[in-house]
Formats: structure tokens, C-alpha cells, sequence
């Protein structure tokens, strides 16, 4: 059977003059655009992203909403992909071509990640193709004005709600390390970063180049606004700089933070 | 004094089309453009990768090339950025705005971060805005079909060339780890991998999206073929996927790679 082709397209972290040209263009051109929701009252965040760049659908183009809640619940999730899976099979079956567009990179942390690893299976022999994109891990360094690596430095990229007990061991091997999904986990991880000496060079980021993006530097102001539900958006980056490069000694590490 | 104001300009991994809207945006309303060069026989990378995307140049705008060898010796490296400083500083002192565009992010192993440093001593005050963009260990995964991360999973960027020693400790801690700089250090590496029993959940990318790019996923076949020049565009990713979605079980972790 010769299936449409399948798309993961990541649309950037939130600005939408942050797309790649080639997301714009695929969204532009495909037959079908796949549009994740995470509830029924709420815009999906990545078409808030992708419909200014990408603009009016073209005559025949379909834009098709489908609901994934965020829930880590099986019960709740499986039916949810059950229907999401039937509904871009039909489409995919019928030569159509498909995209499915994600916040920040479609191979990070993405709902696409399931329909990408599903794909063989259902539709043997179907080409895919996955449009990378800047991601959040990416964004924060910019925004804060602090460089993530430079000469012989260490990148650790961690979802902080997990393991925080591997965090001394993880700051011991690296550099610089993002924290993802900070929101719940604030009060031990100030703990943590007081007792590393790291809280001064640590950087607290929500909604990194999305309106309303903020940046904190004084993470003990924030230790208690505990947030369940805005994980997504934020992000603690640390970074202590020990190997920078050829340039720069061990004391100007951390310097842009400080200044920033 | 009023300097005009400086960019750093990432121009993604070497796809033109893969630049972002803003970055496009920027390089072709800003008054220069600094283009870096590796030596005065080859033609820039970055951009090979924007020109063609940003077009011929406006009426006024200065495209300034700028030479920086590839090198670690500070006698050379030095001297080189003395001179590129003198050249930016005439232009910000002259009210002109100035893009600095490197490959990858700017904020990742780029030359731009010398520069970025060295700018609110030199130019008290100055607005400097970075431009990130779609960088290296984004696209890779892009490229082989896996997926970096997911559910719980965490990620290490580590420039392989140094402290071969700390990567089993990074293996144990790490889902998926991204080797960079490994033209060099293959033989080494090949055997690390071999002991830990990770070979097989092992690709090697060279050049991932651009023009001659290259998948290997037998790593032996490669052993020996050391490449000193050619570290910027190769890479090395290993997945262990052992904390992946709660969709995934253990047992479907690094499938991905086996496929692709």
C-alpha cells in the first residue's frame, strides 16, 4: 500500500518567527495538518505558535484538532491515541500527506514521539520525516545571555521531577545543566543547589521567547510557588563552567550569569 | 555612547532551510554581517548555509568576512581576535548594527561566544540579542529516526575529545548520551562502547543535514578511520532509553536505532 507521508514537525518554543523555514513550508504544502490538544477548552499551544507563520489553510488542506490530555493515566491516554491513531490512519491510507506539529522539537519530550515509534507497525514500508526544531533547552541560554557550552564543557539535560537524588552526581560530571519540569519539584531543588553552592548559578526560566517569559536569578524568591501544572514552560539551568575554552579562565565561568 | 546593536546569529546545522524566520529576518535588515571564516581558502560555512536563504544584499549593508583559524594556539587565535574586535568595534561605535552568524546555536560551541563575552566590557551598555537556532544535537536524532527523549529520560551532551574516562559514569546516569568530537577519538571510543556493552544502541552522524551527510550504525567499520579536520560535523549517539514514556515498556527502548 502506498500511504501519504508522514510529517513530525517541531515549531519552536514559542515565538513563532522561531520556526524553520522548512516547518513553514511543509505546513504550507501537506494535505493534512494534525493539531494536538491537551484539553477541550484551550487553543493548542502549537498551532498558537505555527498559525501566525503559517497562515490561512490552502483550498483542500484539512486541519484536523485532536484531543491528547496530560495525563500520564493509561486508562485515560490509550483511548485517546486509539481514536488519534484511526483518525490520521485514514487520512495517511488515503495517500494523504500528514504532518503533526509539536512545541520545540518533535524528538524531545513530544506527543509525536508515540505516532513516530507507532508508524512501521501500523503502515509498513511509510516514509516519515521529522523537521527538527529549536527547543527549549536551546531557547534558555539565549534568553538568559548565558553561553550552554564552550570548549571541553559537559551539557546534562534532566527532568528534575525524577532522580533528584542523581542531581550531586550529574553537577559533579557537567558544566551546565538544564533542569526541565522544575515547577512541582522548586522547594528540594532549592535545597539541593544551596547545599552544591549552586544556587547563585542557577537561573530560573518559564515560557522561554513566549510572551509572558520570565527570568529569575533569585531562586530562593520563588522556593514555594509550587506550579503542578506549568511544568512544561519551565526550565532551572546551571551552570558552573569549569572546562570553558582556550580563551577563558576557570574564574570567568558563570560570569555571564551573573551580569545577566 | 550609543553603539548600535549586536546579534549573534545561529544559522542552524547546515540545511539552509532549517534557519529560523527571525534569523533570515535579521540578516537581511542589519546594517553588517559578520561572516567567520576558518582560513582564507575556504569559504565560510555559515555562510554556505544562510546565503542562500538570505539573498543578494540590501543596498548599505556591509558583509564583513573575518578570519578565525581553527586552532587552540593562543599566539594565533589571539591576534586573529584582536583584529576582529577593532573591525566590529568601528561599526557598533558607528551607531551600526551588527550579526554575527555562526553554525549550529550561538550559544553552543560557537565562535560567536568569545565575542558575546568580551561585548559589555568593551561596549558598555550595548543591547545584544542571540538568535538560537536548530543546533547539531537536536537534528541528529531527527536525522536517524529516534527520538532523543521522553517520559523520564535525561540527556548528555559531552564533547568526547576530553575525559574519555567519565563516560561509563555518564552511560549509567544517562538515557541517551551525544558524543561530540569524535573523528579523533574513535578507536578509543569504539572500545568504551564495546566494554559497555552499547555498540550495538550506537550511530554515527557525520555532516546530519547537510549535504553528504553519513549514518553509520556499524561503529567497528569505522574504528580506525580517524578524521583530525573533520570533528565540527561528526557525532556519535547512544541510547540506552531506560526511563522512556509511560506508553513504552524496557523492552522497546533503543528500538528506534535497530530499525533506522
Amino acid at each position: 500500500m502506498q500511504y501519504g507521508k508522514l510529517y513530525g514537525v517541531g515549531v519552536g518554543t514559542g515565538s513563532p518567527d522561531l520556526m524553520t523555514l522548512r516547518a513553514v513550508q511543509v505546513l504550507q504544502s501537506v494535505d493534512v495538518i494534525v493539531i494536538p490538544n491537551s484539553s477541550k477548552y484551550l487553543r493548542s499551544v502549537a498551532w498558537r505558535i505555527a498559525g501566525p507563520a503559517v497562515g490561512p489553510a490552502p483550498e483542500n488542506q484539512e486541519r484536523l484538532n485532536l484531543l491528547f490530555p496530560m495525563t500520564k493515566d493509561p486508562e485515560i491516554i490509550g483511548p485517546a491515541w486509539a481514536t488519534a491513531l484511526e483518525e490520521i490512519g485514514q487520512r495517511l491510507e488515503g495517500g494523504k500527506s500528514v504532518a503533526f506539529i509539536t512545541e520545540g522539537d518533535p524528538m524531545f519530550f513530544s506527543t509525536y514521539i508515540y505516532l513516530h515509534r507507532e508508524a512501521q507497525a501500523r503502515w509498513p514500508g511509510i516514509e516519515v520525516e521529522v523537521v527538527p526544531a529549536v527547543s527549549s533547552y536551546t531557547a534558555v541560554p539565549s534568553v538568559i545571555g548565558s553561553p550552554k557550552a564552550d570548549g571541553q564543557e559537559r551539557v546534562a539535560v534532566v527532568p528534575a521531577s525524577y532522580g533528584l537524588e542523581d542531581l550531586p552526581a550529574i553537577f559533579a560530571l557537567f558544566d551546565t545543566v538544564l533542569l526541565m519540569k522544575v515547577s512541582s519539584i522548586m522547594p528540594e531543588l532549592v535545597d539541593i543547589l544551596e547545599r552544591e553552592g549552586l544556587l547563585e548559578r542557577a537561573v530560573y526560566v518559564s515560557k522561554a521567547t513566549m510572551e509572558g517569559q520570565k527570568i529569575i536569578t533569585d531562586l530562593k524568591s520563588i522556593k514555594n510557588d509550587k506550579c503542578d501544572k506549568c511544568d512544561y514552560f519551565s526550565m532551572v539551568m546551571v551552570k558552573r563552567g569549569k572546562r570553558s575554552g582556550v580563551l577563558f579562565g576557570e574564574s570567568k565561568a558563570g560570569e555571564a550569569l551573573a551580569t545577566s
